[in-house]
């Protein structure tokens, strides 16, 4: 079960204004991050008293977690969407790196907080969630590597640990290039402009690596 | 010429003294982020007044972007260490990623407050840099991989667009892994304990892949 950290009394009140409190606070934290992110302004742009926002969440602590289940199910629904059912295991990759993609392009600001909540001065907070992304996606590249070595795909002998490392690792520093304008000039002094105005492109180019990744390689020594 | 970011009375005091600064900074700047850092906090951790500091550094932002400089010295440091001089393209490789994994694990903080540069709330300071790691190390991608070339160690029609940012994504997420407890837990989750006692072994499985990713791969379509 999903753990959640609002107050009940956020559940009894419109769609509506649910939403609106959270477009506040997802634009006021990506932008100033955790710490500098100022509870009275959320609830002004929320067109709240700050003394509902506490009704509905006991601390900034809480509204911060709550926006990150958030984020999880907007995931949620861009890889269901994206169908990772058919193919091999390289299709189910390339579906999936799209998907991350295409989050963080739909979703600047959410792929914003995440990365601040991956940094040091937030390990109170992310100690504080229930399950991860990683969580998830671990048993997902297990699974798969898992049905390749059988069906002779990759080699039996692939070190499926150092093998979803990488593959998440490129994955996950796709998706933070699409997050923040610092990670966007990074890509763009790697790739050059015809990459970024074109993502098939990056797709493409990326799948080729992750498939020689997933092969022997040049003088493996093993 | 670097810029430097800190006034000209910074340069005559002692160098204990101006250690002490940095130091006092960086743990503030890495444990709260730039914008929870307190520049109060900073001077008396200094064992300064607030007004000294300001003698040295005009603004907070100043004094963090100096951060920033001396962490591009200790990094300069670390790889003239490593010598990536001799060997093919692959040791060379091998010595930056060993390089890479070193200065996190000496310098965490350093790399904390690296990791809150590139989140979004930091921008501003961000395009006030007048170069940044990648701007170095893209130049340094694209000679190995050139010569790597002509010597025929990978293939003529490789992407090194591509690769190098392939390759980078993961020394800098291998990088990420050392510097906050969410990025280790998230190493842990993927390689498991064995791999995060023994550094060695995450340089030869990732290098492993690296390997590959710079072949043609498995299935290539080109």
């Amino acid at each position: 079960m999903e753990k959640s950290y609002h107050k009940k009394t956020f559940e009894n009140i419109p769609e509506e204004k649910r939403e609106r409190i959270f477009q506040a606070a997802i634009t006021e934290f990506a932008s100033n991050g955790f710490n500098g992110a100022n509870i009275n302004t959320i609830a002004d742009n929320a067109g709240i008293s700050i003394g509902s926002l506490y009704k509905y969440f006991s601390s900034k602590d809480d509204l911060f977690l709550s926006i990150i289940n958030r984020g999880y199910k907007l995931l949620d629904g861009v890889i269901s969407e994206a169908d990772l059912s058919g193919g091999d295991m390289f299709d189910k990759i390339e579906k999936l790196l799209r998907a991350a993609q295409k989050y963080a392009m739909l979703y600047p600001e959410i792929n914003q907080i995440y990365l601040d909540l991956a940094t040091e001065g937030l390990s109170h907070l992310s100690k504080r969630l229930s399950k991860t992304v990683e969580t998830i996606s671990v048993k997902f590249y297990r699974t798969i590597i898992a049905g390749a070595k059988k069906e002779g795909v990759v080699p039996r002998d692939l070190d499926d640990r150092i093998a979803s490392f990488c593959l998440d690792n490129i994955l996950m520093m796709v998706q933070y290039s699409y997050t923040s304008k610092y990670f966007m000039e990074r890509m763009r002094i790697f790739l050059g402009d015809r990459y970024i105005r074109d993502p098939e492109l990056i797709v493409r180019g990326v799948m080729q690596f992750i498939r020689g990744g997933f092969s022997r390689g040049i003088g493996a020594r093993r």
